[in-house]
């Protein structure tokens, strides 16, 4: 997603309810912030909200947690909607995603992450071993990734790495918008590449405790 | 592939050196018939041959066994090639595989299988559960399934049912003809998908024994 700056970016994230401003102390203790014992579902690289804010006002029984570490992109989240009290963002990398959650995760939504194409960038995909094993210590129980892209080559990247780590595929579409589906929410960038036509990919990847 | 009723079908396979016409006698003893310890190739639902006839011409250290079921298709293939001396044909249903082989296959290749879109005939597929079964009792040692098709449906379906039974990707294509791909051989089928421009999806699945 091309970065635009959003001058009052700090301000709107520092007024939002939604927003956990330390999130590395509630490692462990994220059903406290949402104060049920609802499943805990996480978005990484939430982008815009789009797809968390649907999902969570569609869904009041699961908590949702959006991470973007772009700080313009979750101000024009934030701006936009109106959210429902079972979500919270956070602004950090993903790669400290380990030191925010300690067993206590049910899902991991992955949607049209970034591609990192070049092969000397692949421990930065989101879907590569080292993630993985940042993601073992953050699940509850059962292991669930949800992806979703238009990025061909990332998603066969994917399915290889996850397979190769004990995850098998639950469930898969590879031209999302062309099957007959009743639960998918599209997400902002998803509008777009359906508009020119190309193939969304999705897989359900379980790796079962 | 539609079916042409080949008048003389039955003259061409009698007469050709390459059709073994009582498979059922060499199971477990198909090294002897190619008389070396080459590794053995078979693909199921051969066709016209021109994939196993490209594959044995370049590969002359390994055996390749076609199995085809619709003679008049077989006769087609036999009347169209000159083969080298590692390939055999035989003429049965692909759910007799495991009455024709005894751990002695090394990998087995589904190019543009049936799909059998209809659910009722789900265990038709040639990578349902039934079939995997079946597999089971061929593979010497790794089982290996190298799997090509136009068919979006099937190619799903296969992924989850090979998943399943323990097999993971080694390698998989969503767009194979838009890859960089050295090695691929065209089967007549393939040839008239890309002239459409259609997406072939490939996977190489391995289950380590």
């Amino acid at each position: 997603m091309r970065l635009r700056n959003v001058k009052d970016k700090e301000e709107i994230i520092g007024n939002s309810d939604q927003v956990v401003k330390d999130p590395y102390k509630y490692k462990g203790k994220w059903k406290d912030i949402f104060k049920n014992n609802n499943p805990i579902y996480v978005e990484i690289g939430s982008g815009r909200c789009g797809f968390i804010y649907e999902f969570a006002k569609n869904n009041p029984n699961i908590n949702f947690i959006g991470i973007e570490k772009f700080k313009s992109i979750l101000a024009l989240g934030l701006k936009s909607h109106e959210f429902t009290s079972n979500i919270r963002f956070i602004s950090i990398d993903a790669i400290e995603v380990d030191k925010i959650f300690d067993h206590e995760i049910d899902r991991v939504y992955l949607n049209f992450s970034d591609p990192w194409p070049k092969k000397r960038h692949e421990k930065r995909r989101l879907t590569s071993k080292d993630y993985l094993d940042k993601y073992n210590d953050i699940f509850d129980s059962d292991r669930n990734i949800y992806i979703k892209t238009d990025n061909r080559k990332l998603f066969e990247y994917s399915l290889i790495s996850l397979n190769k780590e004990g995850y098998i595929i639950s469930d898969i579409h590879l031209d999302l918008h062309n099957d007959e589906i009743n639960d998918n929410i599209n997400t902002e960038y998803e509008e777009k590449f359906i508009k020119k036509g190309m193939p969304i990919y999705q897989a359900i990847m379980i790796k079962k405790k």
